[in-house]
């Protein structure tokens, strides 16, 4: 057997049945919960509170001792009590040199404090080793078992040996520990558990603007203008009809907004003749957002299928055709097949229905546990070359609905033109300088600035 | 540079190019599956077989020696044998003194024997390190390398050193280990490859249930009835109206069985003011397969939808047009827009819609990939107060299609009334109980126990 | 406290602050990128370039020195350079002695060198330890932060030890590290990012060719053929009723041919009466890309379902409908009910219904996260189990369709029969082979030839 295996080497002669003790500070909620999981992965614990008579409350294998002898159990100290009980700390700094402080501690609002906690504890207890770790676990999954939410454990901290021994406890408990680097990190570690989807701000906010524009232009053309000039009462359009107008136009224009950025880009960079200029902070900001951007553009696109989809069972539906057959019974008259009008019906119909079903595979490859199975060329072909394809088969499907509808005058009631018009200009922009951009005297300086070439070079390598 | 960092200390002197050898007993399919993954992962591997005749199955790389020989080769011994031939390896305990041995076994019933496999090893052969590793690993899919299923490894064993080292060679075999704690949760990890969805029996069984009591409830009401007394073969609702009535009663139910457990947890805190007492074990159990209810009403959301857009393409629903407006034209008169109808219409179509929408929203956050991705607030955030919009939709859109036809006497059939009514009888329960929750008189006191707050405290800190 | 454990053995007197300096040679995008993200991660980063001027692209914290000044600062050294200048390291060979060389290189085709550029690497500068990295991470990437593609860096090389340094720089930057083994697997690896979805070849082409087939075939009799005899103009059926047709034969064929070659190796097994002979190539590979064609075969599902729904909506449809409403009034009759036809309509929609909804669970379940969720026997009864029985439901599907149109001689136009009786053949000979598979006469024997047993043993264990 070959012996010299640095493998076995570590392990075998200081091999021991027992993982070292770990101290937990705090016998609230978060501690003993997390107390019981320790235990229950190999771990003495010991206890450090105020209080030491036993509880029931308390993890039965565990010790409960006053803080300093407990401190003195064990090399790791998990500080389970907030930020406004850590001074004291203070008296117990003689005791607590050289060992590793584990900060678990959250805050109640974004950056609250100047410093973050784990930093505040580092500088209270000068000679301890801070590592920030825990605090995106729930007190209560950790009890249930139940970790429905998030697995990973964000870590950081100055001392490399110390964050190593916390992420093997992490990794102990079944979670996965993610390194952040140093204790400046312990900032926005702290701010994360607070954060409601902050990349999808943008987007949904665009999107409720814009549906709320959209939704008085239709009230005042589909509703307002019919009840003024033609006294018809159409006010239950606002249920179906209106929102099946508003979904597929914002569907496309956000699917546009997410591929306008990249042709922004790429003029910006033709303009500069470098890529190594920043693009300004908005253009930045707009392209790591693109993916909130096309789900909630995909969302309103399967609203609009399923609106659509039960229009024949709608009431109003049903009432429109039965009457225009009957009066065609009364006048005694049959129509001819209109072949332009079915091959127009079945195209808009065909282009939609293959834009949704790209549009769904764009959604479904952009789930987490699917682009991690694709290299970066599967992925870019994915997003990219189907994505526009996307573009192109929705703006069809627009077109063809719309048809030669933009020529008749019944389309631009109080000089308001058709609301799906409006949606066309953006994907309209888009894939007219896409288009120009792929022309050779565009397309080919642009690959070689994206390949490091600059038109008036100021840096050297 | 940094000679004194431990990583290349521990690495730099003893670096070989070898790992160290693994031993195999048994050359029966699994153990000659798992020594040719683990040659290819760069292990020398040695075979212990009481046939030490070389055989074309075997992998070429590896040696095959009687077991003694093999077992002084290595120190990390795979026991590819099934239990019952477990004591031949009491002869060789004082070979196997030290070594550790790596239990792969699995039974073919739950709880087959009182002590788990390896547990029985540990006690066969003692001085020995034992692990339990590799059970819910197929020898089909190490072969074919298509490791579509699991790639998650159970481990566990008293010794952290042994269980170490077979964690290093499930993390070469590209997979992932989960320690499970000391060789106590060997019997877990035995039975885990012999369950079938456990978490699903009581939802699948309840909807089972819940399924046969509508089916017969609509089948006396929808086909009995008008046979008996209006004498018309309505048996082919059977296939989708019948269906398409189960459907949507039992998502609606199941989602609000999915909220009801949460609401009487808190009425069960409120009357104890304390959160420390444990709540019953049936409220325990049904808290933890809330998802799993979750789902199974969302395919029966599902299977509501589809039946429903197909239903203008039903033959039945195509002669009921028909001849209702051939009726209508052969009376020479044409109906006005009942706009009232059309509103009602709409609107149950549109809550039943969005209520779809969030649903289908719901059951994508649930997705292991994208769950992992979010922190627990917005975890909370999707799955409460998302969930509990979505069961108001629901339920609004099941109101909204009653209308009012629950006022007619023909709404009650032998004094059975709708199918649907039933079905609300449930989400109104639970609506109605959660919004009494939020007023601030049960509000306030609930979230204060919630933070540990005791009426009548009995424990101290 | 423990002082015996291993761990702290390890850890705690060899404790330092910093992790040891990486060097990377190349101050090109990827250097640059890379080195920054190293940086972050609280490596010390030196650059070794020709240009030792400071730079303004070059992250601020890193020193940039000679290619031997570097080199000489660091044990581990990243050479993003490209293969064709990797000469100059040819007299840095006595400075690069005994140390790491992470080959990050990547080829512009498959196979474009005899062999790896990392094996060139370690020709050339021999008595150092090569490891082969970071080639499928993208500089984009690493720069913007947004990982959407893969995380996982796969790993290959000689020295374990180098190996394990390398994977450790891998996970603090928050990458997945992959162990595939000796140098050997380089060329592999410097491949798989030039791939385009390598087994989704064969189903994609395969469904090409299919489509291509039965698109002329419907083409013949279902546009030529009447415009020919009837003088009727359909061609706006390429639009949606072709498409519909062509969809549902190709998902049931593509579902059945999944099944197939379980079916075909099933009898070899039986005929041979062995497992322990290799399946002829075409079929082992045929077996590896079945979940592949499943999920096409999923996508023609579900365009057939869109399809179908869109049908009531469509211009022609509404045409059709009203025109035989109409014929119907001035005919003066009503039809009655024909309760047979409404069992087949009926019949034929749930049944489609019911696979498609299967069928999507199918596909969920084969999602990386829900599959990594479930243990093989889980896995194997939804893939197997739930898997016939879709395949019995959309059979049954088409099978009540087409009723007995199959009997008419409409059917048969040009002697080509309806397009939908081709697409039984497959899925037909699966279920019935399979059905015969089930016979105890049969099953018996195969279940003990897939746990070992041989009809004739060649082999001894």
């Amino acid at each position: 057997m070959n012996k010299n295996s640095s493998n076995i080497m570590a392990l075998a002669p200081n091999t021991s049945n027992k993982r070292e003790t770990v101290c937990i500070f705090g016998t609230g909620d978060f501690g003993r919960a997390l107390g019981h999981k320790i235990i229950q992965s190999g771990y003495p614990v010991v206890f450090g509170s105020r209080n030491t008579q036993p509880s029931s409350l308390i993890p039965k294998d565990a010790e409960v001792l006053s803080h300093a002898e407990a401190a003195q159990k064990a090399a790791i100290i998990i500080i389970a009590i907030q930020r406004q009980h850590y001074n004291f700390l203070t008296p117990l700094a003689e005791i607590l040199h050289g060992k590793v402080l584990v900060d678990v501690s959250n805050n109640l609002k974004i950056n609250q404090y100047p410093e973050s906690n784990a930093e505040y504890l580092a500088q209270l207890v000068p000679g301890t080793k801070v590592v920030k770790a825990f605090n995106t676990v729930s007190a209560w999954a950790l009890q249930s078992g139940t970790l429905d939410a998030s697995r990973q454990v964000f870590v950081c901290g100055d001392d490399m040996g110390a964050k190593q021994m916390v992420m093997d406890i992490v990794r102990a408990l079944g979670l996965t520990p993610l390194d952040q680097g140093s204790l400046l990190a312990a900032q926005e570690i702290e701010n994360y558990p607070l954060q409601l989807f902050p990349m999808w701000k943008f987007p949904i906010l665009l999107s409720l603007g814009l549906t709320a524009f959209f939704f008085f232009y239709c009230l005042t053309r589909d509703i307002i203008y019919p009840y003024v000039y033609e006294n018809k009462d159409f006010s239950f359009f606002i249920v179906i009809s209106i929102p099946n107008r508003i979904c597929p136009i914002l569907a496309l224009t956000l699917l546009a907004l997410v591929y306008l950025p990249g042709v922004l880009a790429a003029i910006i960079q033709l303009y500069r003749g470098t890529k190594y200029h920043r693009f300004p902070d908005w253009l930045d900001k707009w392209m790591l957002c693109r993916k909130q951007l096309g789900l909630v553009a995909l969302a309103f696109a399967s609203l609009h299928v399923l609106y659509t989809l039960v229009i024949p069972i709608r009431s109003f539906v049903r009432w429109r055709l039965s009457s225009q057959i009957v009066s065609q019974a009364l006048n005694n008259k049959t129509e001819p097949l209109n072949t332009t009008n079915a091959w127009l019906s079945d195209s808009y119909l065909a282009l939609g229905i293959l834009g949704f079903f790209l549009f769904v595979l764009l959604g479904i490859t952009s789930l987490p546990s699917v682009s991690n199975n694709v290299n970066w060329r599967e992925f870019r072909f994915v997003q990219s070359k189907l994505g526009y394809l996307t573009l192109i088969l929705c703006t069809a499907h627009t077109l063809v609905y719309g048809g030669n509808r933009f020529l008749r005058p019944s389309s631009y009631r109080w000089y308001l033109p058709n609301a799906y018009m409006l949606s066309l200009i953006v994907p309209c922009i888009v894939l007219v300088v896409k288009f120009v951009l792929i022309f050779p005297c565009l397309d080919k300086p642009l690959t070689r600035i994206r390949q490091g070439w600059e038109r008036n070079p100021q840096y050297s390598e």
